[in-house]
């Protein structure tokens, strides 16, 4: 039920996941049993092979937590939401993921309560992956949380880099704290505290990177609290719109510009969709007891499917229980 | 001396202003002699008319503050700096305004430092035009300071808005705190804090804005701490440089890509302008005693003559003098 096109695309998504799945998973629609049944019944979402048709089942949740609700108190409201209750059957161990398109803060507030955290975890992240020059990289934290400790910021690192040699499969991967500037001295008082533990540490941590560097792909993990880092994804994410209403006043000024942009227009699209997160289908929440993916409100039936691919990917490669054994490694066990 | 193009850019970017400065202004040339002669001397700076040879000086500087020389020290070991020759001029009251694209972080401090902070205000700050999709905002501050308390957030509020509606003679600026939701519950420590003191204040407060809506240009001024101002900022100067790379790589896949590229590239030249900073000709320092524009390292010789013009029109706006008496309107009194 989560998403701003719930149940529409959700099941739209896990259809298309399932008819291409090769029966490696199955899966398990969240939500209300009636609106669900009528979401599949449509023609473009009938899962006609016997095979494909076995694979799915429903968990009925009589409640739904709305885009807009403020996540604490509608998750002690709404103790039968499909975020609850989905979450619920994962801790059970009844399903091996969850993935949603639901509103973020329950989401994250739920997976962290209901699966727990990581044995040396303080704070559970999320992770984007930016496009950039080179190879995508992964922005953490993603928006998960706004006030961080130095100690906060180095587990993000950590998670972020396990994350990204499990599932991107880059060894060693290059670790960055962003900041506003390049040199050791640069940064604010948690950035420069947290400096020092990277240093301190066996990551392959290669310094401070600028806000002008995030593009260039220099690093695999740029570090920054979740407060830098949503907006810098907003504002990543505003760009195209920002691009194409500045083309088009360009295109009215005269018939040529017009010409011009109407011969542009293919390729523009081409480039700008490398910007467009939507297609990218969701982030990890990394650090909990389990496998977490949170999917834009926006996300359409394909980054519904790849969020489900990613899902069993995480589930598969096992990334939890390695994020738990660095910590030990690192001797982060207090979870403060 | 300031910039990495000094003293040439800087000399020409003068000698620019001058020759369509109608007499309004004079300009002092603040550091070595020897080396600003030599500039002086180059067929395309010829200072010829009478009027305009009247109109500029040199006072001299023997030590230049280079880019990446430690702020603070650099201060200390180099007293007959260009930065602190210039500066101690205007303090001195022999010239109206100080200009520099030198060292950064050396130009704030001193300037502070040598100029003072007008009354009630504890952090100086510097503001920086960003295009959107209607009209430029002034995102502050911009990078002069990282960690922030809410009360300064607040003061950057007010002296932006004194700055935008007496400089770019908006009435009632709009005034919006950057932050991770709209809702006045989102957002980290200071920022909520700080949400409280624009809410009570007398500003034309619109409340959060998001990453996504920095583009849209429906604040006049965006407030944010100078750790993600610096980030965002820079991040936003990348943009046109990663377009630039994905649209060659676009190209390069087909020879229908290539001609398309090659009639879109002025149109794209031309949208992209709108993101380049370096034209615009620096940012001003906010809440000192007097006029102080800090310039980009890379600025051109244009970007040099709009700073001077900025530099003129601060001057004749009194808008240190504004700063000082709204500080006070509101209570602002201590300075810490």
């Amino acid at each position: 039920m989560g998403g701003d096109f719930a149940p529409a695309n959700t099941v739209a998504g896990a259809v298309a996941a399932l008819r291409e799945s090769d029966g490696r998973f199955s899966v398990v629609l969240v939500g209300p049993e009636d609106r669900i049944s009528q979401e599949l019944q449509k023609p473009q979402n009938r899962v006609g092979g016997s095979d494909v048709a076995s694979s799915w089942s429903i968990a009925a949740a009589s409640q739904v937590i709305e885009m807009d609700d403020p996540p604490t108190a509608a998750l002690k409201a709404k103790r039968d939401s499909s975020i609850a209750v989905g979450l619920t059957l994962h801790k059970e161990e009844k399903v091996d993921a969850f993935v949603s398109a639901g509103n973020t803060g329950a989401v994250l507030s739920a997976s962290t309560l209901i699966l727990g955290r990581v044995g040396g975890v303080g704070r559970p992240t999320i992770g984007a992956l930016l496009p950039t020059g080179k190879e995508p990289c992964l922005l953490v934290d993603a928006g998960a949380n706004v006030d961080c400790r130095p100690r906060h910021l180095f587990e993000f690192g950590v998670m972020g880099s396990i994350y990204v040699s499990t599932m991107l499969g880059r060894k060693r991967p290059r670790v960055a704290l962003l900041s506003i500037g390049e040199e050791d001295s640069k940064g604010n008082e948690a950035s420069l505290e947290a400096l020092g533990l990277f240093r301190k540490s066996r990551l392959n941590f290669v310094g401070n990177v600028e806000g002008r560097d995030v593009l260039k792909g220099d690093a695999d993990v740029i570090v920054c609290d979740g407060f830098v880092g949503n907006i810098l994804l907003k504002f990543g994410e505003s760009i195209p719109e920002f691009f194409k209403s500045k083309f088009l006043t360009y295109a009215s000024c005269s018939i040529r510009n017009k010409v011009t942009a109407m011969v542009a227009r293919g390729g523009l699209r081409s480039v700008m969709k490398e910007l467009d997160y939507q297609e990218r289908g969701g982030v990890p929440l990394l650090g909990v007891k389990g496998v977490s993916i949170i999917g834009h409100g926006r996300s359409t039936p394909k980054a519904i499917k790849n969020m489900i691919y990613r899902a069993e990917e995480m589930v598969r490669t096992r990334v939890s229980t390695l994020i738990g054994a660095t910590m030990l490694e690192y001797g982060l066990t207090e979870t403060t």
